[in-house]
């Protein structure tokens, strides 16, 4: 059970994809553990920098470096703020890109609880707020319809 | 618009969740460039070293270190075949746990070509089968509900 192919991509032989691969340009922008961290904690509604080196755990010099790359990525933005008698700062809030996200982080969350356990129990669970029923991140046509793993067709346009 | 919090996980403070985060633990294991490339592959129905090599576009050492860690980490598993007069080798074909990651390589997928345009054009295209509907990741309940962005409850069960 695979995906079925078509376009070029079928009959693609033994040559990379390269940039052309949708996979590896996300991978290559947002794809290392920091920034997925960051971007979690910006999902949890935290914006200041001294909050996200803390939760994340990482040096001040690595949390610079990735959020650099997710603003210069577009999916955070910096925004000015200033509190009485100190001077401006900036904090950072997901951008639509970012919110685009929220699958791609869903989905690792969900996968990470499922097949690497942490202890012996289910740590974490997204929930849906309405009815309380478990959340996953899940393929759906535009259609309205659930999509399943060999009912997916990827298409492209060019070699 | 972020996610609601409940439990522990909405009193943490600057704390870092560390490997009790699903996100966390999940990028440890798959979480980079080559190992999605490989895993993306895998489910275009590529099963042999050789090939996987010249597809992902790495040399054969990086190959062999990642396709070890993906056997290591369960997501593919090795099986042996037999070609005339050639001897055995194996191939890489996913587990049960490495078909759950479905929703995440779409993901990736589909936001790179909606964000990271390659071109001026869409290259690449996931369509369902059945209706031939454009195919996206998102957030599904248990009830069958589509779930948005802030209807999503992340609940943590320990600190």
């Amino acid at each position: 059970m695979t995906f079925q192919l078509a376009g070029p991509l079928a009959s693609r032989g033994n040559v990379p994809l390269g940039d052309r691969c949708g996979i590896d340009r996300t991978m290559q922008l947002v794809g290392n553990r920091t920034a997925m961290l960051l971007l979690r904690e910006a999902f949890y509604g935290v914006t200041r920098f001294d909050q996200l080196v803390k939760r994340v755990g990482v040096t001040e010099a690595v949390a610079s470096q990735r959020l650099r790359e997710l603003v210069s990525a577009g999916v955070l933005e910096k925004q000015p703020y200033r509190e009485p008698g100190q001077r401006t700062r900036h904090e950072y809030v997901l951008t639509d890109a970012g919110h685009a996200l929220v699958p791609l982080l869903l989905g690792m969350l969900d996968w990470g609880e499922r097949y690497v356990p942490y202890g012996n129990r289910r740590h974490t669970e997204a929930v849906h707020a309405d009815c309380d029923s478990p959340v996953h991140a899940a393929l759906r046509c535009d259609a309205g319809h659930d999509v399943t793993e060999d009912e997916l067709v990827i298409t492209s346009y060019a070699k």
